[in-house]
């Protein structure tokens, strides 16, 4: 039988995954990301038994970014500029496919929590533009369109978005290092931790930052809105967990969205427009699962 | 010979052409937006003469929307709820297409623009996304990702965004009956009327409006940026033409953007990535001519 591959890699740990799809997983490692050279060499011996008997079709990467996805340029598959000690300018994509001997599907993390939630679950598709949001530490988006992740010059950056910010309110100057006060600026896990010097899990329900915390991804949301048009948004990420916040955020869509929109399901069924994840938090792993299951049956 | 109709639906006035490239123009006629009936009456008087000899191959509609594009829905073809006057709900596409008998492809104006941008000049065909936005009495993006154009929900409509507004440096609160002061809101050819009691045709260079124009178009097309990606960006409309502009958005997106997308289109050769329209004014209705070509072609 054959089977297929995913690597979740994120800036603190990688996920591994060998399995067929989310029912029948066979093999599951995590493990910290140190340097890419001791990294890799773990992912490598993960997945080599398969690869070794033939048994591993293809692997799908989910991975932080930023990432060149330009099939056409020399640098295809590389982490290209991130401020990650070590991981810029390494060639994940290019490293692992020369060294398992299998096909290698590459995305961000995001597009691929997109992807999996799409492919798994049954109600969401054929939903095009089909978005994934996550709200943790950093900020990120995923986008479908047209039947494929949208990528271009690089990928979406959904998460510095230029927001309204209302300084009288929030006077707090953002942590982006880049734009400061941009959404990822203004409403990622670590600008709450700043802001409120202590981490949004330890954030009491009752406290004000989670109303400004709604504010902000509401409004984030509205854009998105506009951008993509989307026909489902899945809110991701452990920000987005906290109880009622959610909730909060569709009301505050419809709220500033003011009717601007007359989509029924804007207008009255927002609870099945914005949802969270119905993977949970292996969006992004099942989505590699997916991808690699995608490339392999195109090279059939 | 086969010829192809365009029609460019705007809300003062349309345009019909008929012809087979932007070289080859036979008829062409521009008349008011009156009644949906006299002014459907007068497209379909256009065409007639060559749907009755079997000339017309397929007719393209570039239209002001809100549309819907569901071809899934009941209304499609419609415009929907837009506040123009006995333009509501008007069948635009169905009635045309039952009245001519011939094929009609139907898009927003600004989605039409995009696509004749990228189908009629070789050097923007494989560029992916590609962004067509106009800044005139309204503000508008049409998008063209993985091949086609976005549709979704409804259509993109990047010109509500919500933006930074800064009260102190521009107390004046925005024109937009749905949002006050998003984009449209603030930087629409209606908002610098509105805000400087002279239109922009009248504002003289060196007028301090000019300043901040090109500060909120630039925000709004770093937003895009992030959301889209875009491997090109056409800026149109009657105020992108103003002398100068075009110019101080692309240094104020450098500025804004401070570095985050490191690709060398942005940081070197940002006098490439954001142009004028190579049609001029005449890319809806060039890229309805194209919507036309393509339609017919599908069905041969």
């Amino acid at each position: 039988m054959k089977v297929y591959g995913a690597i979740e890699s994120g800036g603190t740990k990688f996920v591994c995954i060998v399995g067929t799809d989310p029912n029948n997983l066979l093999k599951e490692e995590r493990f910290p990301t140190t340097t890419p050279q001791e990294t890799i060499d773990r992912v490598i011996g993960f997945f080599q038994p398969y690869a070794d008997r033939g048994a591993l079709a293809a692997v799908g990467i989910a991975s932080f970014g930023p990432l060149d996805l330009n099939i056409a340029s020399p640098t295809y598959g590389y982490i290209t500029t991130t401020p990650k000690a070590g991981w810029s300018q390494i060639n994940l994509h290019g490293d692992i496919q020369r060294r398992l001997q299998v096909p290698v599907a590459f995305d961000t993390d995001v597009n691929a929590a997109a992807f999996g939630e799409q492919y798994w679950i049954p109600e969401h598709k054929l939903l095009d533009p089909f978005l994934y949001i996550t709200v943790g530490t950093g900020i990120g988006v995923g986008v479908i369109v047209n039947k494929f992740p949208l990528h271009g010059l690089m990928h979406a950056e959904g998460g510095h978005f230029a927001l309204p910010h209302d300084w009288q309110r929030d006077p707090f100057q953002g942590v982006c290092p880049y734009h400061g006060d941009c959404l990822e600026g203004l409403a990622s896990g670590l600008s709450m931790t700043k802001r409120w010097g202590q981490s949004p899990e330890h954030l009491p329900d009752s406290h004000p930052g989670w109303e400004l915390e709604s504010d902000y991804i509401a409004l984030a949301l509205v854009n998105m809105i506009y951008a993509y048009s989307p026909q489902r948004i899945i809110l991701g990420g452990g920000v987005s967990q906290h109880p009622g916040l959610v909730q909060a955020v569709r009301c505050k869509v419809k709220q500033f969205m003011n009717g601007y929109i007359q989509s029924s399901m804007l207008m009255e069924r927002i609870d099945e427009y914005i949802l969270p994840p119905a993977l949970g938090n292996r969006s992004g792993a099942l989505g590699a699962i997916a991808m690699a299951r995608v490339l392999a049956a195109r090279l059939l």
